[in-house]
């Protein structure tokens, strides 16, 4: 099984507190050292970076722990391989463009006979589950709207249908975010935080690590983390319920 | 107008050398600072790098210089912007999926009364004459060939063709890849060098760099790069003609 982080804010944040704490778990206080990844869109754009290397040793992953890379939507992943072999295709998060938008997605679990028929519009890279699910998401949102992107209200209902439709296949948590929105759906296990004014100190549970929010924003900021353990120990975070999608826009889940 | 810079192997190589090189003339010796962006295939794997910061300011960049990320295909890109805005999706590469590959684009020139017709398969993100002529690319071989990826040689036929077709709108200097070999068309500046046993010395023209290729390489290795304008002072360096497509599969041109 894999571990998932995702962030959705009201203003371009960075992530390094949270990822610090996480990347962590790729190898060192968690056995998730077959690969990680992450994905931060800019405005449209997205910037992936993908390593078959455990987070915890990654040149890479170490940059984005000192670089603050300011984004709404993040999406991070690291992998116990279950499906597919350790290989930089087989690293999620994975991204398509679709509408004329860039889609970034990412998934922890395992899903046994799961084969939907693909038309050919999105096909897998590589050899995984997560990646066959994410392309029969997009082929099937694709087929059901056209060429013309939904509103959010009827892309979450349609989303709603088709998560609960592969989830009947195993374990399906997972993150999708085209930049505007994130969408998280639990299977099994899942937690959530908002952060917002008065800010306070948080303290990572997997590093000596602490930090003051109220020094760092301002008192507009609002920002959800959602992530499949919580990251700190003196915060009170959410759990999803089994078979739950919620949709994060602006910080907060709607 | 931009500059571009590929390299294609027989086996995975690191791009330290040329890369250092060439994003040097991204803000310092030249002026192309409207962002980079780099991509290395890895297996079907892609790591893709992109920022629209200029190249030398770049801590990303800095990161390639130091890390040697080794690859058979990589495809770079510094951006002095002529259509569409400095952002992020707007830094070439542009990466998209066809026939379950990833396939890698990046362009330099502009082109004049482009709008062809998108079916909806591959749209922009961004608004560059660049990635609408890579979605038309994409589609149009789509068309072509359907689900069912081509060999080689029509493979090629066809981009000789839609290559030439775009050309007739400006400029349109441009590199391409699946992974298994870089297509590299030029309309007014690019050339090639390979480099292969024996090995020499070579020396960058735009930083104080040199480099003994016979301690790095095995006697097998062979290595082609091409590039807008000759990285080194002291090799051959081959011109391409105005309108030549290559094809560059195991560090050499079929």
């Amino acid at each position: 099984m894999c571990q998932l982080l995702g962030m959705n804010c009201n203003v371009p944040t960075d992530i390094i507190f949270s990822f610090t704490g996480f990347a962590t778990r790729g190898g060192r206080t968690d056995h998730h050292s077959d690969g990680w990844g992450i994905a931060f869109f800019e405005g449209a754009g997205v910037r992936h970076f993908v390593d078959y290397q455990a987070a915890i040793d990654s040149p890479i992953a170490d940059l984005i722990k000192r670089y603050p890379i300011k984004s709404r939507n993040v999406i991070a992943h690291i992998r116990k391989a279950t499906q597919g072999q350790i290989a930089l295709e087989n690293c999620h998060p994975f991204v398509r463009e679709l509408w004329g938008r860039y889609w970034v997605f990412a998934h922890n679990g395992d899903l046994k006979d799961f084969s939907p028929e693909l038309n050919g519009a999105f096909r897998c890279v590589g050899s995984t589950d997560s990646e066959l699910a994410f392309c029969y998401l997009l082929q099937e949102l694709r087929r059901r709207f056209g060429d013309t992107p939904p509103a959010l209200e009827a892309l979450t209902e349609a989303l709603r249908e088709l998560t609960a439709q592969i989830a009947r296949h195993g374990t399906f948590n997972m993150m999708l975010s085209d930049g505007t929105a994130l969408f998280v759906h639990c299977s099994t296990s899942l937690h959530y935080i908002v952060r917002q004014y008065p800010f306070s100190t948080a303290k990572l549970s997997d590093e000596d690590m602490l930090v003051d929010f109220a020094e760092v924003t301002t008192p507009k900021d609002r920002v959800a983390v959602i992530v499949t353990s919580p990251l700190t120990t003196n915060e009170t975070w959410t759990g999803f319920l089994p078979g739950e999608l919620k949709v994060f826009v602006d910080g907060a889940p709607l």
